[in-house]
């Protein structure tokens, strides 16, 4: 997972909420699934779409495989920093990257990646919509 | 919150999830109504309807009002045992009570309720579907 | 459930996430709870306080009774907009009032209250730390 | 991710709950490791620990790594049937394994494994507790 450095990294940031600790006294492992999907609906907006409008249109973009590392943790009291962007774009799959970094270390905690499948609202596999493309292809890279 | 002996409660027991914790150690508050969830599915399933069956009728059973009392906690490694039951059926409103208790000493930990309205698929309010009420005329009471 | 006009209010808004959702389309009902605590973090903050030094400073301020009205919905790509105050502040006991409003028309779609008790982090019931009396009492009412 | 078919893998199965549902309709993501950590934490008491005990002895094992593989979904009014089972057992480290079946055909729907270290409570990593090893040396391979 690394990234080209010219290619548009959206950073998204907000604190972690008390019920997404765990007993440990940490972020449990499956509430950075949740910080990831933020920060994907973030880069959609930022680059002049929205997930919500996607969907309005009849398409979904379900999860079909996710990765995740963490060698670090986030606990309350904290704001989880998450920088997002597009790993590969193929006419039927779309794969984001993301990295949790500590917000005045930058150091990463957290990585991972999750890949996606266009389908229409009934889950046949579809090409990518043209919007979507042409955003993407604006983006600077 | 108290209910007439004569009718049916249902009990259903199942294990704390560590997810479910925060760093307080114990269970989230929220986490109270999931559970509440479960009980009122299980209640359904066992008067022989299911929630599931209720939707795929086109009628869905919305929340509109919920109170919870917390006046014990939960902790991961103990299980939850909650007790769930109608404490009123109208044409139109259906209201499940709840009291999650300690599952050796019997001690109520957590009680509540929640009212819902009947609606059709696009919210608009509709009376009970008649199996339901002929349902809920059978049970023991 | 009214409040004081003098007294302060904290907003916070940001955007509903996917995974608040449920199969209904809208927001899941206990995610109103969630909702809730980010607004009560928010309010701590914003008067100089802090959760997690509250925690720090070995003090803990558990729900012991909470109620949600739901009078509207809020579903994916709509924004959370959310109006947190005290609503009563005693030696042992603190209650917070919510109000989720639609973010464009204004109109109340949630409305709640968190109750909440001091407690050392044993779970003995404690008086208010005297910095949060303090913080309260400079508050504009 | 291949088991050993000499190995003891744990079913387990409950309910879809309606909050792990999501506004495509199916199961969110993210819950998927929450059924893990349900599939886990039965595995363990099934062999004679309970993650309960571990920590109570002053041992953690957070999660480092883990990963999801999607090709089906599960939809409420469905029951999660999930297999577990150590796939790897290191003096230091501990990776589960996991399939989500569908309950009828068995058909494989997700599949995944997450990646464990052995702490102390302050996070140091140590060697695994002699009864875990003692307990996983008994089991049928």
């Amino acid at each position: 997972m690394s990234k080209d450095n010219n290619q548009l990294v959206v950073e998204t940031e907000f604190p972690v909420r008390y019920a997404e600790t765990d007993a440990m006294g940490i972020v449990h492992h499956a509430s950075y699934l949740v910080y990831f999907e933020v920060g994907r609906c973030q880069f959609m907006r930022d680059i002049g779409s929205d997930y919500a409008h996607i969907e309005a249109d009849g398409c979904r973009l379900p999860v079909t495989e996710l990765k995740v590392r963490l060698v670090g943790s986030l606990s309350f009291g904290e704001r989880v920093k998450i920088r997002t962007w597009v790993e590969e774009n193929r006419s039927r799959q779309l794969t984001f990257a993301y990295e949790v970094i500590h917000p005045d270390t930058g150091a990463i905690l957290v990585s991972g990646f999750t890949k996606h499948v266009w389908t229409d609202k009934h889950g046949n596999v579809i090409r990518a919509p043209k919007y979507w493309s042409s955003l993407l292809e604006k983006l600077p890279n």
